[in-house]
């Protein structure tokens, strides 16, 4: 077994670093992917669809470190807890870069029809869900379960708009068939951009888990 | 902090049957969703609304042993790595569980129409996803990465399901707009089933990560 060369308080802040520089890179390309079905711009569709490797590399890296920080140092019940809780959340980041290929690849599609209509909601869709991603991670190193709590809220709006955008295309399709194929690559992008909000609950629940269950056990009988 | 009163051993088979459970309980409600669909039956629909209670009970209980057992235990590589990775599997299951949630909400819409055509594919895609997720069951708890392959293989074949089902509805919504809702559903429906795959993968892809993480260790001039 390797020596415990560094400290473990580095490594945990070398670990929450890498979390974060993870959460920036599945940031971008959720970014990357609306921008390019708005703009309808083939190429940066195609950047997203072939740009899965660095967050790949990292999913790898970054759970090898936590494995790592738990065998050598043993940790105890809170930084146990935040460093399961990073594995978690890890999983979830590489999810969603896969579901900005996802959404590439649907938006890829998309632009060889005719535009359905011009896109509003789902841009909002992809900045809301941007903002929550962001706010979860923060809310993860910052130990901040209300402003996890804010991302749960955020998931209610990201929900409304998936049904909002869901029922004007319907109204669109049941009107003109030609729009049946492209408005379904849109109703698809709107979910795929409800599951990274979902993504980002998922962390943001973790947060408050982790951090409520020291509470319990804090002030437990036991404890 | 708790004694350990249980031996080491005992408690990891306690939690490999509880998450056996758990994923015999998602399995079942997988099963009973598209059955509700299938048959048309509201009470069986209702049913998979109502039973979310008891997977949310022990995605509870599972995640605290898997936080007992590391904190005092001290489980070295090959354990911990079990133990992790069952933390994870409990999430991919308390998820399928909200998925045949998802499917029954369809399934509601669905059955207040008259049927779109008589479903073959939706069933055989239903089928395929709870064979999966036995099988990752399985493979996790013998540590046997064939069977985990198996499933990886098996979720290529519900994808072209997927575009199966998603192809023809598109026929019958561009022939008939009558179609477009309830076709709309089915098609959300199919693709529930197939996020219900992709958490069997998930597990699978779990189960051959962890034993090939120990392998490399194992072979590695530090260990």
């Amino acid at each position: 077994m390797e020596r415990p060369v560094r400290h473990f308080e580095e490594e945990l802040e070398a670990l929450q670093n890498r979390l974060l520089e993870m959460g920036g890179l599945a940031e971008e390309r959720v970014r990357a992917s609306v921008q390019g079905l708005v703009t309808r711009d083939a190429a940066m569709i195609e950047h997203v669809l072939r740009g899965d490797e660095p967050i790949n590399r990292l999913h790898i890296d970054i759970d090898n470190r936590c494995f790592r920080l738990i065998a050598l140092h043993q940790p105890m019940a809170t930084d146990l807890r935040g460093i399961v809780a990073a594995v978690k959340i890890n999983s979830d980041l590489e999810r969603v870069g896969d579901l900005a290929v996802n959404i590439a690849e649907a938006a890829k599609r998309y632009v060889t029809h005719a535009p359905v209509k011009k896109l509003i909601d789902i841009p909002r869709m992809g900045d809301l869900a941007q903002t929550m991603l962001r706010d979860a991670l923060d809310s993860y190193v910052k130990r901040d379960t209300a402003l996890s709590r804010t991302v749960l809220n955020a998931d209610d709006e990201l929900d409304a708009l998936k049904t909002q955008v869901f029922r004007e295309l319907l109204t669109y399709m049941l009107q003109d068939p030609t729009t049946v194929e492209p408005a379904l690559d849109l109703i698809l992008i709107s979910r795929h951009l409800e599951r990274i909000g979902d993504h980002a609950t998922n962390i943001a629940e973790d947060v408050i888990f982790m951090v409520s269950a020291l509470d319990v056990r804090h002030h437990s009988p036991e404890s």
